[in-house]
């Protein structure tokens, strides 16, 4: 693929919607489209980044910050699964691999395709500090627009069991890094 | 699921947009939803059941019609995998055991579950002619909103292809049901 | 009209609001449409049917289902006048009269146009098991749509009119079909 | 009616759509409302009262732009007829009668109500020089925004003849205001 | 700049969003825009213009009118400043210079540009009763258009915020028009 | 300004349109926004950044890909300005200015504030080679979302003008980086 072709792909991602939101009642005309989220996942890489470096933390802003920049690039062809569809999706690690096989065809002809393919990997795997910090960032980012769809009136069991979902989630990096234990609580004051 | 949390649960797919014309630069402002979808191919499926059974085939109306109406209803719970993702999902056969699954899970603790599921299974081994002819219904439908989305000055090999797709799709159903082969042609020159 | 003229004009049905929204201060971005409210109408429709069926009502499934499809397609012409209009068009039966000239219209030509004028007679007519089916079928799908607005925060006096008045046509159905009561108790309690 | 259950009523006009752009295939995503075609008419009406004003003709300005701003409050609570729906309303003059009776009752109690009902049907009986320049501000203002529809690409049937048939209803204005000749010519270039 | 030019750079104005609104969380999709917050405000002139004068006080109609059609042309070419950017845009003065250039700007070569020029110096130097009327119902629109947001369901302490000093800056035109006072008092009950 | 008010005031960004794009008759309804926008850069600095490395330009990454992020931050306090808005603002620097003034108040009292200033300061002046980068991404991204607007059927001479404009203002980047010299070519290709 060209790289013209590539960033006409990426395009995809200005109209994907994020779908849990979707499920939770948010119509189409509001929903968070997933270039909009790896905007704040972005964001919120490099703030926390800085905040953790700050405060002792040793880790290689690059690399998060470009794993937080292409960790969503698969949707692009294969759109975005809702979390309700994964229990359905067979043995743990189809969508890992579904994602994988998408990604390498999104990518297919680029020089520097295994590096995108190794920082989604390392992504996906979970183990370096750096991936941790960008899942983190991701869910984070989850809470800040539950925040502003509340802020707006939405209410119903859906919106409440995904920040569940997701304040469930961050829990080992609220363990991993301590200092965003403060970001949580506030937002989740601004939530109830 | 009650039935309450049934209606609300198929509410779902006024907001679940058709993954395939998102992958062809229409915006979510624009894009068809399941459910409008939905009402396409049940209206088609109607005009065509009168059309073929005033030339002599014969079908059964009532279950084409239930055909029709429940096709997608799966979707409500796992989105609209695109076309673009079929390929890496694994085996023939994985998205029809996700859907199944994500349907009866749907459906669960409902007293006519197995009528819709069996419907459902009829649907997608595509055997019967009342099966057939939702099928063609459903191909049709895209052909008639890819008229409108090119009307609206869309222009895309995306949208190019995605018609060709379509068109390679409805031949089986075509030599099955030649009455349809007048209303393709009609479409085709709309479209080009 | 063809085949594909009919299709192109049941188009429109996607792009006609539900006015009655409009003035409850829904915005035009997250309006319901008449097409996605056909699809509510055909599935409530279809649970209907099987559950009066499975509980001793004789219907004819068939018959219920052509009618609920059929019900708006008028308002591919003519739009969806709003409920605050009615009292202003003039004697009782003038928007019948209105909406049989343009579904007449709408479907010249077509060999199995009196069916489809049967069919919508029916409905708008109000005598028989199945009309009275698709009559109750579009109330509840009003009541569904409102719980959905309500979650996401819409209140208002309009709303409320709106329901109330919903309630208050659905009556002579409830009766008919006690089976629903429960449904619009539970619908009740989401919208209270 | 209060003030400000007036004011609130006629906020309604930012969310009716002019049907006549959905039934040209104008997705709702992008249609013109009745707020918006407002003031296009009210500004031409003030462009065009100074133009004639300049090169001769007498007209009373305050009463020009009063209508203008008055001439489609109606809709606030019957909606925006679409223009293939007067057909089929009856007798000629049933759409007046319905959009005064409307008016009246949106209008009922205000002190001044009479001023606007005069100005309405002022504008309705089209004998006026100020009646005939706001509703040839009003056909203007159609053509600029079908301008602006075809520099989006939409391409229509549909379109093409409601742009046919707004030049139509705009000759006998044209004769009135031959100053209008060249601009109309303008836009036509545009178009085509 | 010919008159169908400045005919389609007003359009704009249907696409030129209130800024305000989106930093009080209201999404895209339902924020007002220029052109309906115009017809509003023209809306609002005549009836207070009507009423004021019933009572009493003497002003010219068709100034005022004239001067609520124009106010906003400049956001034609330069868009809205949000309110929170006005601290920094330098010494008083420096948006009404802003806004007087793009003005020039878009009437140039406009036989009667100067009139609409002075229309809009009249209104931003807010001495003379028909600018002051102007104001006032600039400011009432954007209360109406907050209430409306509120029954929507949007609460945020930027929209409380924004209540504030709206009411704050009608409170010199509810002294010069004490006419209004009950209407701002009906009005805060419905936000409250 | 605590990390969760940041936050949810960086989220205003899915809400600020380009305003140059509205000004192309793009509608509200598919209008990029600031944060996709700044997705686009993001991807577009990591893609360039590998390829300049790979051919042999030395930079930065991790500077480069903060500036990226944060280069359009202020605009979610003062929106964004429209490129025929500039002419108007004054003195050069003016617009350096108010958006320096706007993106310290956002991010006082953050302990990495003055690395953040920096950055964009780094930015704004042009100097270093992660600026031209990111200059280089920003003016790329637009050719990319013009090229899908003009699959969508969009044609006008202000987009033509703002792709002229587009491409003289990337003549001194392709300069330093020539490598970019054939993608610029390809989208062209695509635009014609």
């Amino acid at each position: 693929m060209k790289l013209n072709e590539l960033l006409e792909r990426l395009n995809n991602l200005k109209r994907i919607p994020r779908t849990g939101w979707l499920l939770c009642n948010i119509p189409l005309g509001e929903v968070e489209d997933v270039a909009q989220h790896t905007f704040d996942v972005a964001a919120i890489t490099l703030l926390l980044a800085d905040e953790l470096g700050r405060t002792g933390t040793k880790l290689n802003r690059e690399r998060a910050l470009s794993m937080a920049v292409v960790h969503d690039w698969a949707e692009a062809s294969i759109g975005d699964f809702p979390y309700t569809a994964l229990k359905h999706l067979g043995p743990a690690g189809t969508k890992k691999n579904i994602e994988e096989k998408a990604l390498g065809d999104i990518l297919r002809g680029l020089p520097n395709k295994e590096k995108y393919m190794g920082l989604w990997r390392e992504y996906s795997e979970k183990h370096t500090v750096e991936a941790k910090l960008v899942h983190a960032s991701d869910y984070l980012s989850m809470l800040v627009q539950a925040v502003k769809y509340h802020e707006r009136g939405h209410r119903s069991r859906e919106l409440d069991e995904l920040w569940a979902a997701v304040e469930k989630d961050l829990q080992p990096y609220t363990e991993e890094f301590p200092q965003i234990k403060g970001l949580v609580a506030e937002l989740r004051k601004l939530f109830r």
